[in-house]
């Protein structure tokens, strides 16, 4: 698993829509629910006319920290769901990225409140990601 | 229009109902699509069983600006689409708040190439929340 500056990455040596199924399942094992799911290639498509490769972008939600998120901080709605990508490299290799939400947060400022939910976020959705990793490394599904 | 570290807020007199049609007319005016709608308070009482205000996370997108932006930075889709939250603070208020793009992207980094497109993302979004905030001045629509 790589990590940007905003985000945890993990390459996968998978076609687009198993890619984004063990996603899914990665997710809901951690707690996550994905709430919505935008395809951005159908998007740009009907919007603009314009090709695109496959990409989704899901919002995935632990009600759990959702909820003691907005108990501490009522506009902390405009940082959810957590936003987890899943997009095409090239035929049967595919990209899963998840947003950081330790760094996401920081735009609210030093909130210790918030932290630790923060940091929970971000370890649930780390070890979605090295589920998925550990798949490539099994040989697949 | 108030401004928190993250977010432009507005304080509406209109009922949670009648604030979210008009955030919906006011985006669509700044040529932002509502791709995704998450009722907060119907999720967390089906998930939780917890009751709660009611709530809206709606993702706002305007495909031109996110077109641009993933052709300059193809993982940005981890800050797609724009969050706008419409909730009600007392029967016949609500609140309209929308992240602010620039400093959401400022965990990105420093980058010259998408500070333009957050920037007018940004003018978007706050045109909108004045007009809708104007609506109130007018007596509602």
């Amino acid at each position: 698993m790589e990590e940007s500056r905003y985000g945890l990455r993990v390459s996968l040596p998978l076609d687009y829509n198993d890619a984004l199924d063990s996603t899914v399942d990665a997710l809901k094992q951690e707690g996550f629910g994905v709430l919505t799911s935008i395809d951005v290639k159908q998007t740009l498509k009907q919007k603009l006319n314009k090709d695109f490769r496959r990409y989704t972008i899901l919002g995935a939600c632990n009600p759990t920290l959702a909820s003691r998120a907005l108990d501490r901080e009522l506009e902390i709605g405009l940082l959810l769901p957590c936003n987890v990508i899943v997009y095409e490299t090239e035929p049967g290799h595919s990209v899963v990225a998840a947003i950081a939400p330790v760094p996401a947060l920081g735009i609210v400022g030093s909130r210790a409140d918030l932290h630790d939910v923060a940091a929970e976020a971000d370890q649930r959705l780390r070890r979605a990601l090295e589920k998925l990793g550990r798949v490539e490394e099994d040989g697949g599904r």
